[in-house]
């Protein structure tokens, strides 16, 4: 029998207490899996004194978790500080450099830094895995590096955010406005005190890059996803996507061209009919299209101790029998350096809310000038009339670039009997 | 650079043919992914002269897959001749004896054979990889033996059989006959001349077989399946399913209880809302439960050259990347031995179908035999009256024992009014 596996852990909040929980639950079967038993030998965090509900005794105690990942007797590093920089990235260096491998669950710290950690850990020989960084228990990072590895991907999209879904199904069933139920999945513990790296997409901007890498072979270019949250979004777009026979989801989109890569994180209308349509509440999926496998759909939960304990279990497993690989399926040196392509270049169909003064001649200088731009509409809905007062006119379009669109609307903006900034949400036609 | 892995493929239809232009077409990526080139050596079918549209010439040629498997140059042998026994089970055996890693796609010899190919692998100090042989494209074998490893699995279920999907998804979308559709599928070559093995649940239960030893921990047993398969199911059958909200699917369903396993194909009636009720047509799912990642939905093509030659090269790039472990997750010698559980032991709601003659005190007949068999009542339809004619009564039970259910259908089949063996179909009440 190999020696155990000494693994050390930094940040003891509920992620790293449902990981000791699973690691002592689970010892036999972790053994089992892994061929040779694991051992945790080291915990640090900030606070020694907190009750977490958890016997820590046995394992060595580090103030710092920087200390812990040079010092500790152990093979792993597991990293649950989060951030992406500060302590985490120090900690995750200093494990690298002493020949530790480092499993962690930071999304921000591998969007930013992934590429040079990725490098550094080849440098050492050892492994770094991040699982847990992506759609918590779902193990779509390897899925798309080891499942799919003989196939070219060329697309990919997901529900990366389960915050944003949990609050756009429950707007949804119950018709309520964002804010109101921002604030009840706050009271229920789904969306942070700050709400903002969730809401405005940033952290499923940071999913999507990584995805993105891994699924294209690309060098990790966070600060070129396109990035629009759900504030904006209103019980009426709901309602009329629902009439439309759409529903509202924010989505990381990934698509690989021959110019290049396109990332892009904003709210989508979606047909009911496609798989992602029906993944609601706090789940997440991803959808990838592989050359010879064609779709794949992986659906589960995105976040909570217990799944994200599972995805850094399964990276654990997987170091202790000896299965590895470069950080993001080949190795660091050999990820493209491909050019982004901006929002603008993207193409697709759009819907347009205006709420407009009910007068003769409106729709006739708005379909003015969403023709001036070449803009063909595909569906408009306007119901009753209120002669004088404000209505609401939804348009659908058909294939339309980004630019023409956002001409057009700053257009409708000037117009005089238009009484709010116009709404707009791309579309897409997934098919299942 | 490591030495090129070289691999030796026995079975050159739609799948090796699929298996020869991916590892063709994407060899740069492979080489990239798996750390080192892959390079076919060896080839071997039935007929050496049948056209398959591509060129073999380069590859050594032989007539016997199992001197192929022994004598050629090879590090892996890709075994695509399927059949339980016979040639393929000889040559895998021989493969492995002679010290070559094997990947096969051939559920029926690992559902049959698989403990002990296992264990002649483990002796022989190489990999036995069958990702191919379940659920085609979709990465569920690595998945569940690697990315959900952290977790104790207690129950699955999967559509695991596309030709049962596509004739079911297709009888509910133009509400044809089974018959009709099944002709149809032939002809369009989603169904075999001999479609006995998909339509009865033969294939499902070599999946759910596989799964079940994979994702339990324990030895595979084939024969302890329940099966039936989907000739029985009538368009009358469908159509009362989506009037109470329900969609007939042939599932594999696998439980782990104190008392043993419990494994089972066989149509089922799922509510529309669970995330496998919207998986039509030619498309596999699988759904898992963890104790700590809780539901896991994996959805993708479960057949066709593509995906399966997918699956293969993902095993193929594993073993290139020196990525392996025990084909079941633990060694063979750890997989228990478990006790497998009847279908008398299954507690369900059930729906059941009646042709009855309409006359006064039938309903009170077949109510008093469900009585006396302590089977409560959850939902009765009859619609319309034609007395002395022959009418359909439908009706849904709380949670009642096969035993009990059985025995109650019995004796209504005793009845003089009743026309036709009694319709009955399994419900479940799985959540999204």
């Amino acid at each position: 029998m190999t020696d155990a596996l000494r693994v050390a852990i930094a940040g003891l909040g509920t992620v790293g207490g449902g990981l000791v929980r699973l690691l002592e639950e689970h010892d036999g079967l972790i053994a089992a899996r892994g061929g040779r038993s694991m051992r945790i030998t080291a915990v640090s965090a900030r606070n020694r004194n907190r009750d977490r509900g958890i016997d820590l005794s046995a394992y060595a105690w580090f103030d710092d978790a920087a200390a812990m990942a040079g010092a500790a007797e152990a093979d792993v590093f597991v990293e649950l500080i989060g951030g992406s920089d500060g302590v985490a990235k120090d900690a995750c260096e200093a494990a690298l450099k002493s020949g530790k491998h480092v499993v962690t669950a930071n999304k921000a710290l591998i969007a930013h830094h992934g590429l040079a950690l990725a490098a550094l850990a080849e440098e050492n020989g050892v492994i770094l895995a991040y699982e847990a960084a992506v759609a918590g228990g779902i193990p779509v990072i390897k899925a798309i590096r080891e499942g799919l590895a003989g196939n070219r991907i060329s697309a990919l999209h997901g529900i990366l955010n389960g915050t944003c879904n949990y609050i756009l199904t429950a707007m949804r069933e119950t018709g309520r406005a964002f804010g109101d139920v921002l604030q009840e999945a706050q009271d229920l513990g789904y969306a942070e005190a700050d709400p903002s790296f969730d809401v405005d997409g940033i952290d499923a901007a940071h999913k999507l890059a990584i995805l993105t890498s891994l699924a294209f072979g690309v060098e990790i270019r966070f600060d070129d996803v396109a990035v629009e949250g759900i504030r904006a979004i209103s019980p009426a777009d709901i309602d009329y996507a629902e009439e439309i026979g759409y529903r509202i989801k924010l989505l990381g989109i990934a698509e690989r061209t021959a110019e290049g890569v396109f990332q892009r994180v904003h709210p989508v209308m979606v047909p009911t009919s496609a798989p992602i349509a029906s993944v609601e509440g706090v789940f997440n999926a991803i959808v990838t299209q592989g050359d010879f496998v064609d779709t794949t759909v992986l659906e589960g939960r995105g976040a909570g101790d217990g799944p994200t304990a599972s995805a850094v279990a399964a990276d654990l497993i997987d170091i202790a029998a000896g299965r590895g690989g470069p950080a993001f399926g080949v190795p660091a040196a050999d990820l493209q350096a491909v050019p982004t392509l901006s929002l603008d270049r993207h193409v697709g169909p759009f819907y347009v809310r205006l709420v407009v003064i009910d007068e003769p001649g409106v729709m006739a200088d708005v379909t003015a000038i969403l023709r001036d731009e070449r803009i063909s509409l595909e569906n408009v809905i306007q119901r009753g009339r209120d002669p004088g007062a404000p209505v609401t006119v939804v348009l659908t379009t058909h294939e339309t670039g980004e630019a023409a669109m956002q001409a057009a609307l700053r257009k409708i903006e000037e117009m005089d009997v238009v009484v709010e900034p116009p709404h707009f949400i791309r579309m897409e036609r997934f098919q299942s």
